[in-house]
């Protein structure tokens, strides 16, 4: 619903998902040392429930971040809102805030809305609540699997500041499977590692990245195994779509690394390529510039074999054994001019570990986007 | 000169530094795992050559970078051909490139227009010589110093892929007093550590930096220290020059950090402020958005005191203590809008370490530059 903290005609503003009873979740959050009002308050809520969650609410267009003592309190405020109106411990309620920094949260306007948006729960509630978690991103985005008696559903948002290790990014992991409490912090890390941590807008970090796992119970168990695999496919294709739609994009763009000495150092050079902005412009322009690829992993300071290295894009090796082919060029062009997704990848020609990493072109539009954000 | 590695009209493409004797000259090369050709044989040149050189040649338009052995017998070739003409060891000459990466050298256009470059060397060729390195660049960089009996001068180039630890730069530090071989290399990282390292247009470097400082004898000698301090003064005034010439740059901005736990903490803060997009979007936008100075801080992995740090927009302190100050906002923007050079200052809150860094703003005009470099 829109409760008035974005201008009136820039969309929903305010989301709540809401358990039928408080059911186990757990978080994980930003690594940038800024953190947002309601990292603290989050995880001090999970920490006197045990990790039983009745409801999350979200609000968008204002970050609630640098705020001193009065964004905490505030942020406790909007749990206490909820939790009175659905009878629960305010401790079951996790309040959560995405937007522009430094600005107190209007809280007459999102105390006069709550009640109204308590009223009006559905069980369709995702796709509103997809809509209202919404900043920058052109569209809503929500991803679900269904497997044995149940399903994962994931709903996120972010389009800009966005890198691993949690950006402007929120996500929840939702499952009507039942997961113990102790299990689900493993579980959570375990899938954002190879989820969110594998994409990047800008590099930029910020400082309310929130993803949360929450598990229901109506559906059974399952093994933790597959419930993982199904978690990681849903998060997986929920990054993929958040790539896309990464601020000002026209291409998506999987970074293949392969021949690296180990997976964390493909990870590392796939994150180095994918935050260039050299490499990301040459994207826009559909200029198949591998010069750029080979030389932003140069300089990711991991192990790289240039005389062995090769670097493709889309299916043409256009750097090989250490001998450029510009013949091959107009092909490579083709693919990143012909293709809304495109491949650049790398073999570092050092040992077998690979990793791919998701980001986007950068566009004059990202500019344009970043420089008019708060106007 | 035009010798036609550019396209015609695109300006000239080759330049020449001649000495009237062989002088001691001293080099810091890039840090990018991935190296132009020229490096190898610089190295190898100095070494061979006791750190004597008599002449330097330096073609824009072309990296020689990712080009294999050939790349290195071309690099080779060009200075063999320059030694021949004035009559000395080939070790004697430093050829250098710079521009795109990945294409041969032409090398039948280079040793078709080395002998007039030769013939046509004038005491006024300093300033051919700088329009001669440029790539992006849209006015040739020349500082010098006038001390004692002699001069320090400075040429550089540098626009995009700019970033510390030598990015795609070249600069080139002449003095007519002599120095020592021996003293010369401690006194050029020394230099450049203090200057070059301070200034990032992109975050990329580039495989083919380079910085040489070449002394002469002319003037006599000068106490290292004088020197070093008029060096580090056309040094950090080049690197002005190149900071403000960032491909699309609208501002040049100054990043000051104070109170950082160490100088090293406080230039690595810097770093990660100068080469966050989002605020050098902010600042082409003119938006006085502190909040992602804050939040670009907190992710560069030093001590920070969030509940006593203070950001500040020229003298504008737009958040201090832990709160924010929107009312100080609008003279923020002025100063974002009003002026050339603009101010962003961070105090971390925990120490006493303090840097300064360069760079620009990131405007629409810098991904138009880099979508179609090649084109």
């Amino acid at each position: 619903m829109w409760a008035g903290i974005k201008r009136e005609g820039r969309g929903s503003d305010l989301g709540l998902l809401v358990s039928d009873e408080a059911r186990p979740a757990a978080a994980v959050f930003t690594t940038n040392a800024l953190n947002g009002a309601h990292i603290a308050v989050c995880r001090e809520h999970l920490e006197r429930s045990g990790g039983l969650v009745r409801a999350i609410v979200v609000n968008s267009g204002n970050a609630n971040c640098a705020t001193g003592e009065r964004g905490i309190e505030n942020a406790r405020r909007t749990a206490a809102a909820v939790a009175e109106r659905l009878g629960c411990p305010t401790e079951q309620v996790l309040p959560i805030s995405t937007g522009a920094i430094g600005a107190h949260l209007p809280m007459d306007k999102i105390l006069a809305a709550l009640p109204e948006l308590c009223e009006a729960l559905s069980p369709d509630s995702a796709a509103e609540f997809a809509r209202a978690i919404m900043t920058t991103d052109t569209h809503p985005k929500v991803e679900s699997a269904e497997f044995g008696a149940g399903r994962a559903t994931g709903i996120a948002k972010g389009a800009g500041m966005i890198h691993p290790d949690m950006a402007t990014m929120l996500g929840f992991l939702l499952t009507d499977f039942a997961v113990p409490a102790a299990e689900l912090p493993a579980l959570t890390r375990r899938v954002v590692d190879r989820s969110f941590h594998r994409i990047s807008i800008d590099g930029d970090t910020s400082p309310n990245d929130t993803v949360v796992l929450w598990s229901g119970g109506a559906a059974g168990s399952s093994g933790i195994e597959e419930l993982a695999t199904h978690l990681e496919e849903v998060a997986g294709r929920l990054c993929r779509q958040v790539a896309a739609d990464g601020e000002g994009a026209s291409r998506l763009m999987t970074i293949e690394v392969r021949g690296a000495a180990s997976e964390a150092e493909a990870a590392k050079v796939g994150r180095v390529i994918a935050t260039s902005p050299l490499v990301k412009t040459a994207v826009a322009g559909r200029d198949p510039n591998w010069g750029r690829i080979l030389s932003a992993a140069g300089r990711a300071g991991v192990a790289i074999d240039v005389q062995k290295a090769k670097v493709w894009i889309g299916a043409e090796r256009v750097y090989e054994d250490g001998d450029p082919y510009p013949e091959r060029e107009q092909e490579a062009w083709r693919h990143l001019n012909e293709n809304r997704e495109v491949v650049l990848g790398i073999d570092l020609g050092v040992g077998d570990g690979r990793a791919d990493v998701w980001t986007c072109d950068m566009t004059a539009d990202y500019v344009r986007i970043n420089a008019d954000y708060r106007t």
